[in-house]
């Protein structure tokens, strides 16, 4: 498992640079999906998790952070490829940092990647990082509230994962008025509630993950309409 | 409850607008909590449960988000002084800002204050607001390896405060890990493990602020040696 250290993208044109990645993954087939989330919302969790359910697929794993390679080497563990990327004390990846990751991960065989973006639900909503699929998770711990207070991040996600709803019993998490909140701010968006420790709720997420892998396997590119619409 | 839109400050001297500010606080024998967390750690919660515990000490509340005015409603409801502040966009709090913000929170007979600063470990440890405290929030919930993760924002802590321990049976969080973890980063740093739902561990906490405020009151400055040092 590789770190590499990536400086802000020189280029002033971060939307083409994302545009020119995404176009690469849909010739190459491969389905880049940008995981957002604040710190400790279980982005990590998630993904090992659907690793662990799907077998079938060839995953790559690229692990955005400040500093450690913690995530990049529990991802290691479940024998899918992973590089970790550390990102020089800035709080976003951008499209060439993601191009640079992508090349340096050299997963040729992986079909579904995933992109572990840095841990908050701020700067990496204002970068477009060249993946087709947005994704961000709100876990049940972190309040129903905040869709209100970091409205950006849920207009730029095509999926919400709301995390951690084995916590719902301990917690006054409102699950019905978080996602009006949410679909208020995003009409277009699918929501997903899940455990990735219970395992309750995994299964559709993972079905409808594979439907996007297989949209861009059987080259009808990608059909989101979110706010990194790709430019096809 | 006043709202104010606020921008990053011209000045490039941070540093010397902070240490203004934190003169300008001890002079006048108020003490001023910079409060640091992750989104959805329990920052306004935590501040309302303090509130309601002291009901002795006047307390003044900036909270910092980038939208929204949902925490100065609650901490308003308590009848504490409260103010919005909206960052334009930026994940932190800068002197200046935090300046302009006391100033229009007029609160003179406002004793304890916090600024509740926007939610995220990284960019708010990059900016010494002028406070004389710098108070940070790790929930249970979050995770016991965010010190490895985010090692600037424990490095530049006074006070650790361990929140959501009523949480402890549901989640793998090792408190003695997670203690020995961010000791090894900062060994001044004070860490209060607490739970504002039911109450644990508040007390101690309560006790130190009021120690804190009583040694501002008496015209000791403040003892802390922390990252952000008072350049008294």
């Amino acid at each position: 498992m590789k770190t590499i250290k990536l400086n802000a993208s020189v280029t002033a044109s971060n939307d083409r640079d994302a545009d020119a990645l995404r176009a690469r993954l849909n010739r190459d087939g491969k389905l880049l999906v940008n995981v957002m989330s604040s710190a400790g919302s279980g982005k990590t969790t998630l993904l090992s998790a659907i690793i662990r359910d799907l077998p079938q697929i060839r995953f790559g794993v690229m692990e955005a952070d400040i500093e450690s390679d913690v995530d990049a080497q529990r991802i290691d563990a479940l024998g899918a490829k992973a590089i970790q990327v550390h990102t020089s004390g800035m709080c976003h990846m951008d499209a060439g940092m993601t191009t640079a990751a992508y090349d340096a991960l050299e997963a040729d065989d992986a079909e579904l990647l995933f992109l572990e973006n840095v841990g908050n639900l701020i700067c990496p909503a204002e970068y477009d990082t060249g993946a087709q699929v947005n994704l961000m998770i709100l876990s049940v711990p972190e309040g129903d509230d905040k869709p209100l207070k970091y409205p950006l991040m849920f207009q730029k996600s095509d999926v919400l994962v709301i995390s951690k709803t084995d916590a719902l019993p301990y917690f006054s998490f409102d699950l019905s008025k978080c996602s009006q909140r949410v679909l208020h701010l995003n009409p277009k968006i699918r929501i997903f509630p899940v455990s990735a420790k219970t395992g309750d709720g995994m299964q559709a997420l993972e079905a409808w993950l594979i439907e996007q892998l297989n949209r861009i396997r059987t080259n009808q590119n990608h059909p989101l309409n979110g706010w990194f619409a790709p430019a096809l």
